[in-house]
């Protein structure tokens, strides 16, 4: 009920199957396809992507950043009189209480051993149902014509900007510039414009002789742990002015390698037809130029692609820029993230680059090590964003509970004007405290890694109850934190979690052309997977993107949103129907169970 | 000492160093080139490689089989006087008493006790290793200009030619074939002519709907220690008259589709550039015609590819053909197989398709099922292939020798005219009897699988000495035998096993489209492998082939036959040095500990 509620405030999904039994939602009232997040449809193969026309008229709101969240008044009149715009206004005091209820939740010894028992019954129900079904699911799947997991859709659900297109790839792309363009003058350093061979003389290297090996951007056994060497596997040869050279959207260059790049993925991936991606663009916070910049970088360089949707991902590295000075507090990081938003959304006219590349922007992503620990425990006297003076980094939670905050505003501010809105999509649960995946089973509408479920089996039961999509990538697990046959993945799959498979970093992990089907392939041979779980994570993958409601359709059928069987057109997902009819009915079970204990609790004590 | 014999007496490779150890050979005389297997060089560019006019004049030798192995005669006079043409002609006897000797050293306790020690030793020499200098290693290849793993040369050294695509190409070609030419007969059953529409009317099928699913190719959890399973896999669709028209070589068509099919894999190795493969093509000895008509298919389809290199694979089948009275008896069996090579090698004239095909031919697989168990004990009391008419198939190690026996003698034929040899390379330790191993000790030139030198430690041992290459394929294992996580590979190569990467069945085992890079990018991930790791097994992989000494050279470097890191040309295998300088040392010291052992014994027994 608690995360339902945060759900609905900013749009994220719910499961209606689940708000049913807790008794919120007939089955026959309310259109089906009623709180779905809305997504702009693709353009049509006619239209121009980058038309700047069409953004609706200004409306000359007013925006003022308080306590770390952004309020929105009609106009000045209202701002003097503090009273904000009719828009739901997230309250620190319910999160920090919700918080601390699920926290003692996932410790209560008796809840701790029935959830662990129903996941241990989910696990052998699944075996069960795989040694009586395997043959009929097969059989089901070999008389679906002209669908196999082939030419199913798959979304790479999970995947960093600046690290997807393979080290081979980025190999050749920097040999190629030097090539064909050796005399450009690529960077400007202290007033004196510095060409490409000029870079590569000041790192005393030809980038002929240069391989992957001395590009060094692949993880290794020396990441294992090691975070912090595999955030500096991001540098081509360890060199900082690489990276901003080929991986970064703002440079003297304007970012037109790194789009070039991009580019070349997106070309594949349309010519592979049936893979889509989300890769993730950062937003720092450092000032409010980066939006403007961001969406010009997409337009001048004609960036959109139909096969994928973009997510900005925003670092937690207020500590990094505080101690340089960049920031006053953690208040004005949250505002240069999300005022350009406001100021887009309120005055389109205004701001039509930032409009535009908004359509294709699908969700924000929250990330950085989540192993490194926070001395601040957060509650409802940690200090707001606007006091956080201090060079210590505020905890996860915190950052989690201000983007989820200002995101929930301005999904319903854009819903009212009929703009799409975004999903929150954090990393968690890679590693660190537990507390991580309290913090998102509230305010996500799904996460990436999740792999510390594995730890406790009350939050893992409750991501099953309310079926929290989970985008997993176990072989960048492999390189940093978990090793392959570890990985829960399968397990999870197993007792029917929402899980999709992501590759997180081709760059750093994956060695062939083809990272997603690499992932696919190899999560296939270790585990044995059946074509049916393949295609079942494939269509989870859809499900869980920021694809629009007619994409959905198109690739997974009419109902997609409908839960249980009906919402599943086998010919399009090369699911079998015996494989979702068990889901539903597992489901379903479960749910049962928890209310009709509810109830007769509620009995007894009304008979006490 | 006993398989250095045999070695030599088929013109198979036995490492230098060891021989030295063994007092056999010093190092300051024989050039060391001697002694390398002879393939030929590939044609040239401006080359035909299909030209039939540098066959050499015929010598007009006859040939005879008696007890199962072939001789030649100079001449009708000689035949009578039964004085066969000087070549060395194996011993049924001698064979039989190595094996037995070779049989009670695997059993023999305190040689058992010692090789699981010097293994153990091995292993953990290898991690020494691997703690001290695997940043030195990664620093050596780190400055090795232009060349990584990508850009060294693999081999796939084991990989059926009817399984080399994988499902998804099969489908789209069938696919193709029925949407450009349904009209077009391709078969003919009882005088009735066939077209492709009618084929699949009749398999009530419509390919347009077909996927990977229906036609179920593909190894799964159901083929597991199942291999009869396994085989029936190679008929699409379950249809025994798709796998005819589609992978077959002699057909209605002769064999147009499999060429068509196969060319276009070859284009694909072709256009990687680094990446070679010798597909199996199997002569079954049902008949003489099969020679001719298999080197037919090959020249009428222009089936040649600078990057594929063949071996012919023997199916143990031979009571299958008896059951079925195709054969008298077993000798016939071997007479079909090797007579027209005989006839071809010393008339070439007269059979210039099947001489120029030879030249592609560079060694012979032994194939089957090695778990079926065999009732017979091969020993020198075993009936003679001539008069082996019974139903039942002869044991694994019976048909090892006969081919051996023939091969050797036709190498040493073959070698006298200045032809190419071939190499003997079966299949053996994929599962069934430990002597399997004794046998291809003996007899193999390398071998594919091995696994089951896990369980002897006495002869993992002897294969480590004599560097036999292995040629694995863990993802074909792990559907069929032995899971992934449990596969030796990681184990025989820290060890210092000749092991290389192998793909067996992409059609069966792999998911993506480059089925060989698919088994590296696996093997590094979930074993963990390093770079120098990976090119380690890809310049084994290059060794280990039936490529040219030229290829070789240019390949691997000038002195590539060269034993320790005098033979490593890292600019172009991209292994380091330090890893190279390692093995060699280790090998080394194993040698001299043994010889040392031979030597106190020696003088022990001379003091007596």
């Amino acid at each position: 009920m608690i995360r339902e509620k945060y759900a609905r405030l900013a749009y994220h999904r719910f499961p209606r199957i689940t708000s049913q039994y807790l008794g919120h939602q007939r089955a026959d009232t309310a259109p089906p396809e009623e709180g779905l997040p809305d997504f702009h449809p693709p353009p049509l193969p006619q239209e121009d992507p980058y038309c700047l026309d069409d953004a609706p008229p200004n409306l000359d709101y007013l925006v003022r950043m308080q306590g770390g969240i952004l309020f929105v008044y009609d106009n000045k009149k209202m701002l003097e009189r503090q009273e904000p715009h009719s828009l739901p206004y997230p309250d620190l005091e319910t999160y920090t209480v919700d918080m601390s209820h699920i926290l003692a939740l996932i410790t209560d010894g008796p809840t701790k051993t029935y959830c662990h028992r129903r996941l241990n019954f989910l696990e052998s129900k699944f075996s069960l149902h795989e040694m009586l079904n395997e043959m009929s699911e097969f059989k089901e799947l070999k008389s679906n014509p002209h669908r196999d997991f082939y030419n199913v859709r798959k979304v790479d659900t999970h995947i960093h900007a600046a690290a997807c297109m393979n080290q081979k790839h980025l190999l050749r792309f920097i040999k190629h510039t030097y090539q064909t363009e050796p005399d450009r003058i690529v960077a400007e350093k202290r007033g004196r414009k510095i060409t490409l061979r000029q870079v590569f003389d000041s790192l005393h290297m030809d980038p002929y002789d240069l391989t992957v090996d001395s590009l060094d951007v692949h993880a290794g056994r020396q990441t294992f742990h090691r975070f912090d060497k595999f955030n500096s596997k991001y540098n081509p040869v360890g060199a900082s002015e690489l990276r901003d050279l080929y991986l970064k959207t703002e440079n003297y260059l304007g970012g037109e390698y790194f789009a070039r790049m991009v580019k070349e993925v997106a070309r594949e991936l349309e010519e592979s037809k049936y893979q889509y991606s989300e890769p993730r663009l950062s937003i720092y916070g450092r000032s409010l130029e980066e939006w403007p910049n961001l969406a010009h970088w997409f337009i001048q360089h004609k960036v959109y692609s139909p096969n994928m949707r973009w997510i900005i991902q925003v670092p937690r590295i207020y500590d990094i820029f505080r101690s340089k000075k960049l920031l006053p507090n953690f208040g004005k990081m949250l505002e240069n993230i999300f005022l350009p938003l406001f100021k887009a959304t309120i005055n389109p006219q205004d701001h039509r680059e930032l409009h535009l590349f908004l359509k294709y922007v699908t969700g924000f992503d929250s990330v950085d090590d989540e192993s490194k620990h926070s001395d601040h425990m957060f509650s409802d006297k940690s200090p707001s964003p606007d006091v956080w003076t201090s060079e210590q980094n505020p905890p996860y939670s915190y950052y989690l509970y201000y983007m989820y905050a200002n995101i929930m505003v301005l999904n319903n501010l854009r819903r009212e004007r009929g703009l799409s809105t975004f999903l929150f999509r954090p990393h968690c649960g890679e590693a660190g405290s537990i507390t991580h995946l309290v913090s998102a089973f509230l305010t996500a509408d799904n996460i990436s890694h999740g792999l510390l479920l594995k730890k406790s089996p009350v939050l893992q039961y409750l991501y099953y109850l309310a079926q929290i999509p989970i985008a997993m990538s176990p072989l960048s697990n492999n390189s940093l934190f978990l090793e392959y046959s570890k990985n829960p993945l399968r397990e999870f799959l197993h007792k029917g979690l929402h899980v999709s498979l992501s590759t997180d970093d081709p760059m750093q992990f994956h060695y062939t052309k083809e990272a997603l089907m690499e992932e696919y392939a190899i999560a296939a041979q270790v585990w044995k997977l059946s074509t049916c779980d393949l295609c079942e994570i494939a269509r989870n993958s859809v499900l869980q993107s920021g694809l629009s409601h007619q994409e959905k359709q198109k690739f997974l059928g009419q109902n997609y949103y409908k839960e249980g069987p009906e919402g599943n057109d086998i010919r399009k997902t090369n699911v079998a129907q015996i494989r979702m009819a068990f889901r539903y009915e597992t489901l379903c079970n479960e749910l049962s169970y928890l209310s009709d204990a509810m109830k007769s609790e509620e009995i007894t004590a009304l008979t006490k």
